[in-house]
């Protein structure tokens, strides 16, 4: 069987299971996270200037001057005091609350203050110039964050902004480690025996079971025993959400594994083909996936991230495809930049084309759609539609 | 300044605390883990077979098969009870303990065993074949994982085979988290009043400070006030390793951070040419680092996975380069491949080049040096010298 074939004939049904919990880095959403409010809830600016009434600034240029009143000043974290009447304007920092009345904010870069209680503008600006739109990072009933997806940094800052602060989520899956064989003694045996060698399959498995997002639960080493065994694999089956054992390296210690699988489940497939790692055994113990892992180390770990840690993702709950690392994808539109900084673009790569996702900065949504993120060098004066980049994935 | 001169500006000398502990994943030890004594101590068999002297087989041919008396076997975990003499041999399982006498392993699959007490030989073998030699994976001394580069899991299996249960290792650093801005409330809070946003930086950051080894410290909201704000960052800057503040969106609170700033350290950078991310402020206070971020979350998170996860990394004792996600490298060397497997080889890439590390699947050494993988698919009959492949970084 081809690693996709064996992969693809072990699906047992059970997952970990769903409760209640803060976001946290790895979780895994059993539903979508949607919202429940506005966000925001109030027009903000997205730049230190003037609230203003568009319709006031459209004369305004560099050589003609607009001149508006100064009627009073947005503080942050608090309701405005007053509105922006015809001709009027108030000073407003980034982020803070859009007055009744304006509709835009002209940036501080583009004003003159020659006098006390009046400003000059350089430049007009249209409705909706400098703000960010009630609902434009998220409406009621929006997805924030996909089920099955683990949550990334971006998700728990959008989730935070939200106040989601309790979702239901997959505990992460206990997964038993088992090692088989004689000759294994547990690694803090300080002198070795003729013969022996310490256990190093079980804290390896360890580590790459919470690289997948599972709870390693080490089970100890037991000898090669049938009943031994048979009584170490049901308790594990018992307790825990997937069970892996490393299965011996002699073809007597495999056999056994083999025969002891078949009693406590169905064996559905025992030989993979990949090199190294041929000697693999998977079954499906009432819904409990058993990995049999190749006795050699090495072998034992290559197959367990090609094989074994797709299972922990799948028993965790996760449905969206592992991440590859990277990806070369071709820009589906211009990314315009300025030579002498770096660009720091998201991206949703599709069938190796990139789209950059723009927007306020004050937006973490394009970070949450994204599914990964590109660099315009500091060098380079943008990226033309059709260019290659390499696209960094979450 | 660029993202590379503000790294390279800011480089305050502390490193978190360095101590005893258990070899654990992403533990990054602060001193090379060197081998104590021979892995493997003794000689052992990579097959299942017949323990023999390879000059006795130097006949054997499919067609002229030789014959060896069979004078006993070899147990897994046990010295070899006797030895073996000219013309004789023993079972001998993979992993068995090469008895005295012996120097190669015929692999069962070349033998058949025409009677009890005799086998039958079909191929010949040169010393050493079927053997995993007294020190192939590692001599006394040898460096078993480098210091400076975090374990992974393969290095926690071969710490283990060694008896290395405690190494000297750095601690997770402490980095503090602050949020400024008298708009922020914290995530919980149920119903925002008018201009009042949720934190969404403060549980964003804490993720990434995860991702790269580090342990977030939340020192939760300060007030745009700047008695209030020093007397929270001189805190942090006592207590933790490193210490992260959203400077607040506007102008002013930018300013605020960074006279603050000014007070309790060297501000070394105020301004990086990224977008987004301009307002981004470094500074060493007394050897800890303070990274002052935009108030924009998706801005302070771009900057935090630049500028801010290399500190963490720094300040945590790495010092190996933080790995690419994945390369494109040509091969060094043909690598062969059987049509209808997967396989699997660790590689080491180094300008562009992926030289293949091949050995015994019985030693972890390969992959403990190996800075990354790559798969020959199933449908390949190997890959020649120059062929371009990507590898999977660990």
């Amino acid at each position: 069987m081809t690693v996709a074939e064996g992969l693809a004939a072990l699906a047992p049904a059970r997952r970990s299971v769903v409760t209640r919990m803060s976001p946290a880095l790895g979780v895994v959403p059993a539903q979508d996270v949607v919202a429940g409010e506005l966000l925001p809830a109030h027009a903000r600016a997205t730049v230190d200037g003037y609230a203003v009434r568009a319709a006031d600034t459209y004369a305004a240029t560099e050589s003609l001057p607009v001149f508006l009143d100064v009627t009073g000043a947005i503080a942050m974290g608090s309701a405005p005091a007053g509105a922006v009447g015809p001709g009027a304007s108030m000073t407003i920092p980034t982020g803070g609350l859009l007055p009744h009345g304006a509709d835009a904010v002209v940036m501080v870069e583009h004003t003159s203050e020659p006098m006390r209680g009046s400003v000059e503008l350089l430049r007009r600006v249209a409705p909706g110039d400098g703000v960010l739109q009630p609902g434009e990072e998220a409406l009621p009933g929006d997805v924030l964050v996909p089920a099955g997806r683990p949550l990334r940094a971006a998700d728990l800052g959008l989730l935070a902004a939200a106040g989601s602060t309790a979702i239901a989520g997959h505990t992460r899956p206990r997964v038993g480690i088992l090692s088989t064989g004689d000759e294994v003694v547990a690694s803090a045996t300080p002198a070795l025996a003729p013969g022996q060698v310490r256990d190093a399959c079980a804290p390896a498995l360890a580590g790459l079971v919470l690289e997948a997002g599972g709870e390693p639960v080490l089970r100890g080493i037991v000898r090669d025993d049938a009943a031994a065994l048979e009584r170490a694999l049901a308790a594990a089956i018992a307790e825990d959400d997937m069970v892996v054992v490393s299965a011996g390296s002699s073809v007597g210690a495999r056999d056994l594994t083999a025969t002891v699988a078949a009693r406590l489940g169905e064996v559905v497939c025992h030989g993979l083909a990949v090199r190294p790692g041929k000697p693999t055994l998977l079954a499906d113990c009432g819904g409990v996936p058993l990995v049999g892992l190749p006795g050699n180390p090495r072998s034992a770990l290559v197959v367990f991230r090609l094989v074994g840690m797709p299972l922990v993702r799948r028993v965790a709950g996760v449905t969206a495809p592992p991440p590859a690392a990277s990806v070369r994808a071709r820009l589906a539109r211009d990314v315009p930049s300025l030579a002498g900084r770096l660009d720091v673009v998201q991206a949703c790569v599709e069938v190796g084309v990139a789209t950059p996702l723009f927007g306020s900065s004050a937006l973490l949504g394009p970070m949450v759609r994204a599914n990964g993120w590109f660099c315009v060098p500091e060098a380079d004066t943008g990226l033309g539609a059709g260019a290659e980049v390499e696209v960094l994935l979450y």
